[in-house]
């Protein structure tokens, strides 16, 4: 496994964490595309939302209520924010590891 | 309740339907920004992710499979696809009742 995030998870790779619980962590973007960029992270490798099944349903949701938690504690919850999920090459993905985007502190622009 | 997006659910307003449940609809954007644009809303009217609870988790995860299902039905699943939820203003919310954005079909550009 040559994985970025998995490397963050396991802490071989220092990331800038933000939170951290048995499901998930989430670090600051460290290429920051907006005053608040936060990546949410499952523990567990999964490749994109085309591998999740509904088993997985719970954990989407649990990432969707750090993203919401998160938002409250960074500031952002009143002024808005984007939640963004890039999934293949047209995606945009960077990294093959299931990672949710948190972005605010500014007015967002074109959806993609 | 001025509410566009549950008159659509209700079946006041038509919807260019693709999807439905008994827990969420989907249709097609009005004003497409990329080849496939489907919005995905809850059939309950919820505002935005801020007013979210534990208890959604199971229906947010939903609506994420559901996205991940029209990907494949939509023929952008291998391609690549963006999910987005925008959230305030900030997040550029047009409308107030909970969506998420299923965007591909072309290369996503910026994250917002």
């Amino acid at each position: 496994m040559d994985c970025i995030f998995c490397a963050i998870v396991e802490g071989s790779i220092p990331g800038d964490m933000v939170y951290e619980d048995d499901d998930v962590v989430a670090f600051k973007d460290i290429n920051p595309k907006a005053p608040v960029h936060v990546l949410i992270v499952p523990r567990r490798h999964v490749r994109s939302v085309n591998e999740l099944t509904e088993e997985d349903a719970g954990l989407i949701g649990h990432i969707c209520l750090v993203a919401r938690r998160l938002a409250h504690e960074l500031g952002v919850a009143q002024s808005g924010y984007r939640i963004v999920s890039n999934n293949g090459p047209d995606g945009g993905q960077e990294v093959d590891h299931l990672h949710v985007h948190l972005l605010g502190g500014r007015q967002m622009r074109a959806l993609g």
